[in-house]
């Protein structure tokens, strides 16, 4: 496959790339079925950036001339209405027109490995969800009925910005029963608690603004962060949670705009923050006056020990947003989270939602709400804190029958994950074509990091999958693991396990 | 009230303000009822903006020392628990740390109007929503049920962020029978139509961008667009729709990135583009490859008159972007909207939308699959049309026995609104006072301009309402223009028709 880039042409090189390989296929120089290179190989060969071979290569899939699979690679399909084709990305050349901290690729690997948790017959330990048996349907098809006889139309119109006044009490009492004293005027219901993510940066980072956050973390913290055009420096996490005593030097250094942190059974590491360190870390902030962003939807999901208080209750100086969500506990897809802040917060927020969003649907928070007020996400909790309890159980007997040396975790005490490191040097494009041929998912850890490291960490969801579907779905994956290290590599990374940023 | 600004302090004006004013209040020189100077007044007596004076009012409201209501000015409270409010101010002044462009005032004015139409006893042209009593209910109800029980949990546990497939594959055949031939993968469901400007925004404007508007137009289209640092310039509109001979030239000497309009039954103007230009529209905008972004909200709701075809549906090189929603037809508490555009721009947005709301709410896509594969949704619109048809002209026959003379409007063909043009030298101030004590509401028509006009407008929603109402109101309404001529001032402001952009 012969391409020939010219710099300062004008044209992007990515252009450069579809043009010609389109070419190709359409003289039939690059037949169907035909494998392109890999693109991090034909970046190296090119001398281009791997993006510009994603984007390249992104392009040809929308026209169709191509299509992709994880482990398979990208291939070339038959050409349809070619000439179609070729006019109407002539008049519009669409990916020039797009800003370029907003519009960046997906993460191709990323996406294929949720794409294949939707096969039949998958074993999936990829996404952070509930069990599909514990979502409560029977409470929800009774209480919508109810609400829609009692209040009718009024839970199908528009609802204000900031929230059902209601439901924005009720939370505001659930929260006080839980330390955090807050007023319904200090709450904003969002759109799931991603919506606060985003609102937040938007809010307070500027494009090239530093930002902390956990190393690892929550991938769509980062992934937010990272479109609002954040900077962001990571402190790792240990068993005791962030490394606060990393902190002080980097806020002098840094000034960041903005503290990320999910101090308890932190998504994907599942630890949880200490209670000094969690005083520190307010300490530090407050002293500073740079705001704490805690993220906390899994401490209700604690299966040992006695519950630490979230930084908000801590909070004596208004310094921490808390942002929690329904999603994890009752409903994924009813889309309700909130925010719990200062009143200028919620104020700009709320301005900022309603030119995003308008407001919350409707239903789901008339729905949320009958919950709270009625006692049965208490009595709910109950129940999935028993399961999930057994479920977490049982993957680490899993873990320990079948993982290979080099294999470490530790064991979270509440939440939905196990975070394992792998051997040193594993191959990871085998381990990930081993695992789809097994038909077994997972999160590859690359994701929840700044940068990539040089460990290979995977996280490991236990709440999801069937009690029954655990130890095998972990034998499965040990047995993948093992056919990666059987293919080991001479290793060129190293582990790092902070990068020199102080 | 004796205000000094030390300018060059470090210390933002506004916040000198604040703290004054405060001090003033808990020494007792301002009591409690003491109506604080109007914004404008202030702001000229200090030589500042009135954006100044309007946070430092906002700020004086959060922190519980004043109080504003709707032609009663802003007046002082009694304050409570001063010092501990003194004292979390001062650790986290907030107000500091916001983004200066995303961080803005809300509009006072409109809010407090909004405000009014929620109290009893209020009649209201205000907003532009459904008839309550035209939400199908029962329809929602027996459909929710019916999706409980045969998709389960499915219904309430995640979905794919582009949407839930089986309403984007009803939705791109609903649209293709409207001359909008589309692929599902050319739909993408948002949470609402809202959604959709700001996502089209956030991808294709940078700050400081130049976006072409009609004027009038939609206020939450302009929102989005301005939190997105939009530079607008407006073109007007007249019975035809937007004065797209006045394009062409803008175009050359501006580049916008973005034309942004409502061709069909405008919100507010309630006037539709003619298909000539349509047609000059899509041509220029080909040509110099500048996307149209078109909302299409009202276009089922024609009362009059045959259709004629949507931009997109006229767009033979993929310029346009459109976007679509259930809220006026429907249920607008749902929150569900639509985006039909080139595959690269639903894949961007696709992308933004997972790092802002992860997904639209699942149920609420179900129930909206069902009723478009069911033929429910043209059924229902039959019926909207009926009875809103006869509502408009309930209105017509209202402004005709009692409008003052000077005030003009043009018949709407379909659509929710009359966009009236008030008598010269109105008294605004005394109009919103006189309305809001007749107990009648609408919304103001400088909101839906880039700029404050010198005419004076108001926009009358004859959709919610109901029929009896709407004789009642516009008599009102009428009441309260002619109290407002009655005190009449010298006029400072001249009606400028376009000012000189080009």
């Amino acid at each position: 496959m012969n391409i020939h880039l010219e710099r300062g042409s004008g044209i992007p090189l990515y252009r450069q790339i579809v043009r010609q390989v389109r070419e190709m296929i359409l003289a039939g120089t690059l037949p169907p079925g035909f494998h392109l290179p890999p693109e991090r190989r034909l970046a190296e060969a090119l001398g281009v950036t791997r993006t510009t071979v994603i984007n390249a290569y992104e392009e040809l899939k929308d026209e169709g001339f191509a299509t992709a699979h994880v482990g398979r690679g990208t291939i070339v399909l038959s050409p349809r209405h070619p000439s179609t084709i070729a006019d109407t990305s002539h008049v519009m050349a669409w990916n020039r027109l797009f800003r370029e901290e907003t519009a960046r690729p997906p993460d191709p690997l990323l996406r294929d490995l949720l794409d294949l948790t939707t096969k039949e017959g998958i074993i999936s330990f990829a996404v952070g969800v509930p069990s599909r048996d514990l979502i409560p349907l029977s409470l929800f098809k009774n209480t919508v009925n109810r609400l829609l006889d009692e209040a009718g139309a009024e839970t199908l119109h528009h609802s204000p910005t900031e929230g059902h006044p209601p439901l924005r009490e009720s939370l505001s009492r659930w929260l006080t029963a839980r330390g955090i004293r807050c007023s319904q005027d200090e709450v904003l219901v969002l759109s799931g608690s991603q919506q606060g993510l985003h609102l937040v940066a938007r809010l307070l980072v500027h494009p090239g603004d530093t930002v902390i956050v956990e190393e690892p973390s929550y991938f769509g913290g980062l992934e937010a962060l990272r479109r609002a055009g954040a900077r962001m420096i990571g402190i790792p996490v240990d068993d005791q949670g962030m490394r606060v005593d990393l902190l002080e030097a980097i806020l002098e250094r840094h000034r960041p705009k903005l503290i990320y942190t999910l101090p308890t059974f932190q998504n994907p590491s599942g630890m949880e923050m200490s209670l000094e360190r969690r005083n520190k870390l307010l300490a530090l902030a407050s002293a500073r006056g740079v705001p704490v962003l805690e993220e906390d939807p899994y401490s209700e999901l604690r299966y040992d020990g006695s519950p630490i208080p979230s930084l908000k209750a801590l909070d004596t100086t208004g310094v921490v947003l808390y942002l929690a969500t329904s999603s994890k506990i009752l409903f994924p897809g009813l889309r309700i989270g909130w925010l719990v802040a200062p009143k200028p917060v919620i104020r700009q927020c709320t301005l900022l939602k309603q030119s995003e969003d308008l407001h919350t649907n409707t239903l789901g928070q008339f729905v949320l709400d009958r919950l709270f007020r009625e006692g049965h996400v208490e009595q709910h909790l109950d129940k999935l804190r028993s399961v999930y309890r057994k479920n977490r159980d049982l993957m680490e007997a899993a873990l320990q029958k079948h993982a290979p040396e080099g294999m470490t975790w530790s064991r979270p005490r509440g939440g939905f994950y196990f975070w394992c490191s792998l051997p040193d040097g594993v191959n990871r494009t085998q381990l990930l074509a081993s695992a789809a041929a097994k038909r077994i998912a997972f999160l590859p850890g690359h994701a929840c990091f700044v940068e990539e490291t040089g460990r290979f960490y995977i996280r490991l969801n236990f709440s999801a999958p069937s009690p029954s579907d655990i130890p095998e779905g972990v034998e499965r994956l040990t047995q993948a693991i093992r056919e990666a290290i059987a293919e080991r590599r001479p290793q060129r990374d190293r582990l790092v396990p902070m990068r020199p940023i102080v």
